[in-house]
């Protein structure tokens, strides 16, 4: 094993690491790059901006550390372990996309890349929270709700790279919130951060820009922000009690920006985990806040860079 | 391979029989047995009382047919693939029992024993509807609802054997209706046998003693059948929905009694299902009516009495 680059490719920047075999990121470098922000039509171009922008941010980083392994978290759906993007929900254009195969070729580094949110679980089970469990549900709560799988120490994905679409289960049937997916009452149209400022703007009248200050406001009493927090931690705490129903996995670990309110959401989420569970489950499920605030996909990167 | 013994333990009845190495059943036996039905109040004489019940059941049977080998589907929640039962609902007083050893030891043959919703998901992906099929949730719909999931043609069972309680999916979090788990808003008390006939007589104050009944009744036009009929489908279907949001499987089977109703619930089914997939995967979902009947769990059965 040798120092690996790991990429975590999000929504508007990308971050890039060294890290050694022990886990520990040596260097490190953050980059704005909005690869849905471009002009192109055609599949074929879009697929070259997106190479042409992910080879000029890592090229440089590349070659001032001689590594010649890569792994990569990209928000997509993949083929099984390929490399291959089936689809992306933000870049539509790019389709059945042979992102690892292409980027290898412009990079000349051996590449490999998984969906975001798997890449954190796997970052999770081999650095973080998740440590020496051979199934783990790992959820990531920023903006959206994202989650990966880890089931007898191997990366679940599904058919269709499409497995646990944790932030789309419906807790409410009826009546249920929009949400971004088009479908009505998913955990994520109450529970992402984007959800709770939303909703407390939405109540309080007011442009709150941050979940922060909501968590704060709820520890100062505001009876809206108490609310509002309480209630995502409730429709967590349903949601999870879902998975667990149908996966049987006894921890869970939750990384992102909303973990900032862990005092605040914990408790409700735990009461409502335990309501919903089925009875021989009741108080045996841990839910475990991520010991690797955001690194968890940048580490779950580079555990997959050592594949193949 | 040889002919095996295949058994399948039910709550009032077992059923046996031999299976050619082709699947084809070519003897079998039902016997009236209860396993819950007895005076035992510890732990080692109920277990005592199980092993004897199931011996003499299947002793007479075993050495009518030259055999060494049997699989067996049982109603509760193993570790793993060892045959040791965790635990049963219907029968409290087990725990942690070595049944697949002991029942080896009292028949002096080779046992396999698993779950019996597994056993059913085995049974169909090797000679159902489910053929072919590397993943695969099969969802057992008779008086409870069970259901046992085959992942990348493996029988996945989870940390405490109990992955798949497909039956306990919470589908209405406000004023559900009790479930037998002690839970409210289960699709096992909207859409299972009992909860059909129990929903019709309620609100039609009668006494209809089975669900075959109601579903003629629906297929005439009765108003208050078509009702609970249809909604029994709109139920399964978006419980069906929530386990492929997680699972991302393609090819969802059922069996059981419930499906003598297939021509009412399943359009009500499939619409709904639909309505809560998330968009990519919309349309995309098969559910299938089990081709094996009841013989699923049996089939299912056979094939593991094969392993180690």
């Amino acid at each position: 094993m040798t120092h690996v680059i790991a990429a975590d490719i999000g929504g508007t920047n990308i971050r890039l690491a060294i890290v050694d075999p022990q886990g520990q990121i040596i260097a490190e470098s953050r980059l704005q790059a909005d690869l849905s922000r471009h002009s192109e039509s055609s599949q074929t171009m879009a697929e070259s901006h997106v190479i042409k922008v992910l080879a000029e941010a890592i090229k440089p980083f590349a070659s001032r550390h001689q590594v010649s392994r890569m792994g990569m978290g990209f928000p997509g759906f993949f083929h099984g372990q390929s490399g291959l993007l089936a689809s992306s929900p933000n870049l539509p254009l790019l389709q059945n996309f042979a992102l690892a195969d292409r980027l290898a070729d412009a990079l000349d580094l051996h590449v490999v890349v998984e969906n975001d949110a798997l890449c954190a679980a796997i970052g999770e089970q081999k650095y973080g929270a998740g440590q020496g469990c051979a199934n783990l549900l790992h959820i990531t709560l920023g903006t959206g709700i994202g989650s990966g799988l880890i089931l007898n120490n191997w990366p679940y994905s599904g058919e269709h790279g499409m497995a646990m679409e944790f932030g789309h289960l419906c807790i409410e049937h009826h009546n249920g919130r929009l949400c971004g997916c088009g479908n009505h009452g998913c955990v994520e149209a109450y529970a992402s951060a984007t959800a709770v400022i939303k909703r407390f703007n939405e109540i309080c009248q007011c442009e709150i820009p941050d979940a922060k200050s909501i968590f704060e406001q709820a520890r100062q009493g505001h009876a809206c922000a108490v609310t509002i927090t309480n209630e995502a931690g409730q429709y967590l705490g349903m949601s999870i009690a879902e998975a667990v129903k149908l996966l049987d996995v006894t921890t869970i670990t939750i990384s992102g920006g909303l973990t900032g309110g862990w005092d605040i959401l914990y408790p409700s989420l735990k009461c409502e985990l335990d309501n919903n569970l089925i009875p021989p489950l009741k108080g045996k499920v841990e839910v475990l806040r991520s010991r690797l605030d955001d690194n968890a996909g940048l580490l779950g990167a580079a555990v997959i860079a050592g594949r193949g």
